[in-house]
């Protein structure tokens, strides 16, 4: 690669280290993650920890000196060696239970809106500048929803300029399947199934046959998939065939968990289709690797295409919104 | 009602306290029930404690010593008041973690043939005959499935002439449903709703917004139940709603498990009737007071119609198979 770049590009490439731009937290409920970021939205420096905003207990009547010793704790030396640099966090960070509550923008919106409507508030770290989540109006039929942290991780992966509508699914506890034409969200929709999937597994009757695995098992995926998909009405009842199978012996200890995995993302797949347009477009899948070769394998089983996305995602729309909201300067303002 | 009885009998009545004929054990994994029954098949006195099966801790290498313990807390003094009663238990007790496998029956089956396919066992309070289970066998596309306790039961509360199909639902931590004609069992299936409730209520992030309620609350029940009947498919999706509409102030805290309850309920009996022939026949309902109502209520929301029956048909079905397999006397020996 090295020969096609001009000689003036390679040699700063080489003699200067990139500068800190900012930085970017993700910020969940259970889950902190830290992105040191470069001046063209590239990671430097990654932190994943577990002081999520749970981490913080009932209000102490210190909040802000609470979230500030996690945040210094995360990334103090950041601070300390590049002097002190915009902060900028999306997530949980922004709810009623986190440091200072970030409001909410109304669909349909465009991502390009969030850098506008930043909440900022003062900690001993610094000043910290908090991303809005996304929220869905309840209609005669349908319920509220919202979202907080996946817009940023949206923008971070969604290319503007595409003209057709788009499905992302974000897996995780609460998985969200997200509507998007470019940059407009126009609908979202959260399932539980992973939550479910953590207390039939830990907490069941199921979970007594269960035996822990490293491994995947396709084949148990798969007709658990397979159940799932056929009858997602039943799943109260087929879940119970995880037990029944593995008394006859023919669901081996090891693979219930799969199974049972199996078959809540096939229920959830094949009931989230009912309501998506039959498109040729990929959906993107945007998780932890298991998750989204699992939700890539459920979709397959439908005949749909997938593309993954870069589980950094967030990164990435930390720094657009950053340059959105002129903590950072733009690409044009640096060309200039 | 005492001037239509015949002088003689109401004599014996007034002066002979009726003779217990047998002990009937409902013994399931977290419940024992203790019936005292006598000559006609009354309960002459009954006993709800909590030392189900997994009352006995891991293999102890004296399982029949650790079961006679149990028995002999729970019933030890009616055997010493009585003499040594025969002893028929249903349940959980005969399963490979009771104290003897007590085997199946294969559907279809007759209930009448349960009597003849006791399994016995010698513990230190007297020889213990266990009733069979039933089991379906799994076909191309439907898993096996097993029912322990519930055979007696349904023994206890059908019509042994009943000509029409008639769906007996029997609602608990794994709710069965099951199909039959007269005594003949045809079919059933088993849902998890149950657990899945008790898991949403106390373990899932729903349950940090829910507060514990004495009462029903009917308004938020049936609210839960239209959404669950509306789209049983999006289960796992719509279960969410209970947070959302709660966040949005909709939702009162000290209704939500009847929300969560009313859904998984609702989902449940949409799905079921889908594969139960559309027949004026009313649904028959056993358990406890809450569950029956529950469930009564989203079958008349669908037009259908309930019986309740008696939750103690298992001391009535112990007692017809303590005949049928001649513990007892049957009442024409009695008459003779």
């Amino acid at each position: 690669m090295v020969e096609h770049l001009p000689i003036v590009a390679l040699m700063a490439k080489l003699a200067l280290p990139e500068a800190p731009q900012m930085i970017g937290l993700d910020w969940g409920t259970s889950s902190l993650r830290a992105f040191l970021i470069g001046n063209d939205g590239g990671v430097l420096a990654e932190r994943n920890g577990s002081d999520g905003i749970m981490a913080v207990g009932p209000d102490t009547g210190d909040l802000k000196g609470d979230f500030s010793r996690l945040a210094h704790a995360a990334i103090g030396d950041w601070l300390r060696d590049h002097g002190h640099l915009p902060l900028l966090a999306c997530g949980m960070i922004g709810s009623t239970q986190g440091v200072a509550e970030a409001g909410y923008l109304d669909l349909p919106t465009e991502l390009s809106a969030l850098g506008r409507h930043l909440t900022s508030v003062e900690l001993s770290i610094g000043e910290l500048h908090i991303v809005p989540g996304l929220q869905k109006t309840s209609t005669e039929t349908t319920a509220p929803d919202v979202i907080r942290g996946e817009e940023t991780q949206l923008l971070g992966l969604l290319d503007a300029e595409q003209a057709d509508a788009t499905t992302v699914i974000l897996p995780g506890t609460h998985t969200k399947w997200v509507k998007c034409q470019g940059h407009r969200v126009t609908d979202f929709s959260t399932s539980m199934s992973g939550e479910m999937f953590g207390l039939l597994s830990t907490s069941s009757i199921l979970s007594r046959l269960a035996e822990p695995a490293d491994d995947f098992h396709p084949d148990a995926f798969d007709w658990g998939l397979s159940v799932g998909a056929d009858d997602p009405a039943a799943l109260t009842a087929s879940i119970f065939s995880a037990r029944t199978w593995a008394l006859d012996g023919r669901l081996h200890a090891e693979k219930i968990n799969d199974y049972i995995s199996g078959m809540l993302i096939g229920a959830e797949v094949a009931a989230q289709l009912t309501t998506t347009a039959d498109s040729a477009a990929p959906f993107i899948v945007c998780g932890t690797a298991d998750l989204t070769m699992r939700y890539s394998r459920a979709l397959r089983r439908h005949g749909r295409q997938t593309t993954e996305a870069d589980p950094r995602a967030a990164a990435a729309g930390l720094f657009r919104i950053a340059e959105q909201s002129g903590l950072v300067p733009t690409k044009e303002n640096i060309n200039d």
